[in-house]
């Protein structure tokens, strides 16, 4: 399945070296003015080279838009944006077929597609397939904005190098546009230099690393959302675990939570003037599956990038032997800051589509 | 949404004191007899009762099967079960309306419904509501177990005291059997033991505790699943998160992922005869949203019981002041040795689903 | 598939001889009274046995509620009916799972399910299907009139006998509601004698006859519907082809378009005060699939009732040879007169679903 | 809605006049070799100026695959096809937004649009939208083919003057390609003589014609489809209404049905050698929505193009008063002609993804 969302309908296509990705979009108001610049800003933020831990392969990753506008705004039809795949080496992958790079999807796919998969630069499977998400989630990011919601996600650790957390009963607008605004999103940035510390000494050693992603959703109306599979944490966990190397999810407390009392983990309603809110924030913002109007958070589980420059064990599929493989090519030592942007666009996408349901 | 499922639909309806909850059942092949002493059987697993921890509320919650069977057997149109409410005391619940309980879905149901929720047992958002998952669910084992499929779960903490884990790389159905037999599924007796005592000391103390569950899907053929939203991790936890009081899932590694290297979490792949298969199995079964041939293992973590008989803080939502709660009635201590059948159930649905995709 | 909708999904189960059929439906709005009487009023529309050509199984079809509501109003979960199947005589039909009726599910129903379809009453084939989608249909159709939409069909043809048709430019809801109050819904009720006439000729000759009807959706907002595949003709032909015996539909002009130029059947615009109308409505108030705010006018063909007393020409599947058939019990010359409800009700679960989309 | 199919998901986009449109193909098996000169044939039956009724607009229409292929054959990833809209004259049709053409979509867009519709060149609601459904059909029609399913039809009439019809128990593969291999498809050469006099006249006229087009699926296997919902009826009226100016649908004997008695409409089963056959087909193929291996047949209406020269009676939407229209530009006088191939994508969309339900 290359599509999510009942009313908003986001289809993302491509492969990493086919001609080109894209995503369509449908279920977008009409009239409404894309805000190009923001949008491209947002995607420059996944963009690899923004720092010196990402793969040199130059993408322009600059969506080109091919219908759905007419004066600039939107119109009622589909959304569809086009990214050239540019800059592509797709020899270096061959071999891959064969002999499978452990962590990856090569043996999977090959017995899945019977062989017939696109094994250059991973194919469908690519983290590549994350640039579409990230346009569509820019766009639903600005028409969630309109109404008063923001979104946004910082590296929570890298390796165990933790940052601090979300105020989990209070996180605001001008913090999250703080963080985003960094190079690197975190909230200490003391921190941020202890984990790009951690990756680059994991570079040199040929390994990688992964991390964890926190993410807020604020200013989210209560009263959206559902029991059974309509709730928000089984809509937002299936895009969620669309992304490439999310291993785990969890939603306020989450995993900690069975480990916490019922008198500890249950949230005192209390009127903050006319409103009720929280004292803590255990149930992160969803009660019932549906928003309590408290802050959205869930915590993302990334693995390391499982490209690496070790030589490794695998096998040769033809063969049926045991075979050393040495990756050639460039690789990322951590994708946990590039995946920041890309979480964020999931929860977007996924939040605009449950609104008014 | 009351529905999952693209081949296999299961519609969920009901309410914990409606005339009757059940579930409709689209997509399953003609001509299967329904062994509906294991499926009892297995939805006795989940029924409050079997053991001195569970609310005292006597469900028969044996299903009545009203359409899909021909002379016994499966005749293409969809089986629907119906279990009746019997025995429910709503006059207990009415206050709830207007003061919600901490930790449930009382407070935001108020206001996605505009008051019209049916608050009596929880309503549609009721624990009581996993009684057709598990009927549904029971009936998807059978036909996966035709197919050499076995899904098993077990308690896998309760409150910090931990079971044993499942052996990543082989796991049989010998054990989950073995599991499945005992009243406190777990691996370890001596570590039940503990739990037990753990429950009955919080429930002494007028408190709840949490838990997590580990899950295992065995004999499940490669190949199966697919990229982005068709992924195996994002449709199982589309149907768990289903599960009241579920606040998080992880695969294979999980969160501790993001403390390994790739050169740890990655799994080499061997053959073993004609089998390629992997030397650990951090990937839980899963690359590339595709099953690998190893055992799919997930963790759920499951809340202690919002349900507490101590007096806590919430609010009146008419006068919007302040007001403590006593919740009346008896409820469950710890929910996680019940909701282990349930996990079984939704993974089941799913799997069967996403087979032959 | 036995659902349809997108917002308000209408899940259908049950076969004419199981021990129930009914319906589940998602998506309607929470504090909805539902008015009984109403519903029954509409079902017993469609119940056999109203007039002289029906079939006398005497089938109580009322409706059961057995979740959905609280306090007598929609409570946000799914509304789920249930009707029991009494008075049935299953061993009528055993012989017709060899030898299948020529007109009916039987052989295709073989095929499909490998002889385990439920033969007796035609199964999920059976034109008592149509019992829940009627109840299905009088709850939305309660909650489009509360919107000023109001739906009516009437028996437009029986054998080539014609009923005066709607005024394409001008359907009032008391011209709809005359309708509805007869026991034969005609226009004309000279022509409806005639018809009646010619159907109890027909049975006499152990024959039977089909017909067509005209549906009016009135009071329609202007707007809704789209293109391609959201556009309101392909939405209500697919419910309307759920609906036994269903052969053909048209819209507005229909077939006859094929005849005219375009400068006839273009409806010009003028301005009625400040509502845009046109001054004929060969559109049938539907334009790139979307209303036009004028009367949505559609025609469906029925065929005769395939099961006739008369002997005709099977096969026996078994012995691979011919086999002429003779059907026992009664049933009815012509369903037209019972469609009429159906078709209404498939109408408004359409109507409904597509409206704010 | 702008995607159909549950298994073979097809998603259109595009305008007429914007940058591009095309499609998302999903669900087609790994591994198979487009054959881009027959996609590219088929094309060309739809694509105007193949005959000197259809508009001069000079259409590449040639779709540039952008994804889905690798080594040129499927590798499971979506095949997406774009067209560029290259000769666009947008200037044209910029008054049409407050004047609205009659029998187009100009007027119900602009409400439903909030008047941000793109009015160029129709928009989404342009019959051009239909050449990236005859791409996806081309594709669906090759791996129909290879499972010995083939689809045809012919322009049963043009304004009144009927070709031949397909004889309805025996219609070949070669009869088909015969048409398919004729500029003007018809069975009868004299009669499409007779209807092209006839465009020839009207378009003089300054006015345009419909018709109708007969469609047949031929070496469908037995037991596809199913009830209610999910019958071959109702799934391929849903593609087929996608289709702008159709106007209406018949399956089989269809609207003449009505006017048949159950002896005359009833198909009497015999055996040819092991194969249970009918000796007439007004079931048109299809039984209970199963298809039963006899031809499925089906009549879809065409209305006149609404584009006509001459002089009309419009509205100004703004200023509320009566407006003559005269539509500049050339329009084709009769569109049935190149509808032809559409309705056969339409329906090979639709039976390929029904296939294995």
């Amino acid at each position: 399945m290359y599509q999510t969302g009942e009313k908003i309908k986001v289809t993302v296509f491509g492969q990493s070296h086919s001609e080109a990705i894209g995503a369509v979009i449908e279920g977008l108001p009409a009239g409404i003015k894309l805000d190009m610049e923001r949008i491209y800003a947002f995607m420059r933020r996944r963009a690899p080279g923004r720092d010196k831990f990402s793969t040199p392969r130059k993408e322009a990753d600059l969506p080109e838009i091919i219908s759905g506008l007419a004066d600039g705004k939107t119109c009622g039809a589909p959304i569809t944006a086009v990214i050239k795949n540019g800059d592509t080496k797709s020899k270096d992958y061959e071999n891959l077929r064969l002999v499978p790079r452990p962590g990856h999807s090569d043996f999977t796919a090959f017995v899945k597609y019977g062989g017939c998969n696109d094994i250059r630069g991973g194919g469908q499977f690519s983290g590549r397939m994350t640039a579409p998400l990230c346009f569509a989630g820019a766009i639903c990011m600005q028409l969630l904005e309109e109404k008063g919601i923001y979104i946004g996600a910082h590296i929570e650790s890298v390796h165990g190098i933790h940052d601090e957390r979300f105020n989990p009963i209070n996180v605001t607008k001008d913090e999250l546009d703080a963080i985003k605004a960094k190079d690197f999103c975190v909230i200490s940035d003391k921190q941020g230099e202890a984990m790009k510390a951690e990756i680059d000494r994991v570079r040199g050693n040929l390994d990688s690393v992964g991390g964890t992603i926190e993410c807020a959703v604020i200013g989210m109306p209560t009263g959206v959302g559902g029991p059974l599979f309509g709730g928000i944490e089984g809509r937002i966990s299936s895009a969620i675990f669309a992304i490439p190397a999310v291993k785990g999810i969890e939603f306020g407390s989450g995993f900690s939570a069975s480990e916490m009392y019922g008198s500890e983990n249950n949230d005192s309603f209390y009127f903050d003037e006319d409103c009720v809110k929280t004292k803590t924030n255990n149930h992160g913002g969803i009660l019932g599956g549906i928003s309590s109007g408290m802050p959205i958070l869930f915590r993302t589980a990334i693995k390391p990038t499982p490209s690496i420059a070790r030589e490794q064990d695998s096998v040769n599929l033809k063969t049926k032997t045991s075979e050393k493989l040495v990756i050639s090519g460039r690789h990322d030592p951590c994708i946990v800051q590039r995946a920041v942007p890309v979480i964020e666009a999931a929860a977007a996408i996924t939040i605009l589509d449950m609104l008014g349901e």
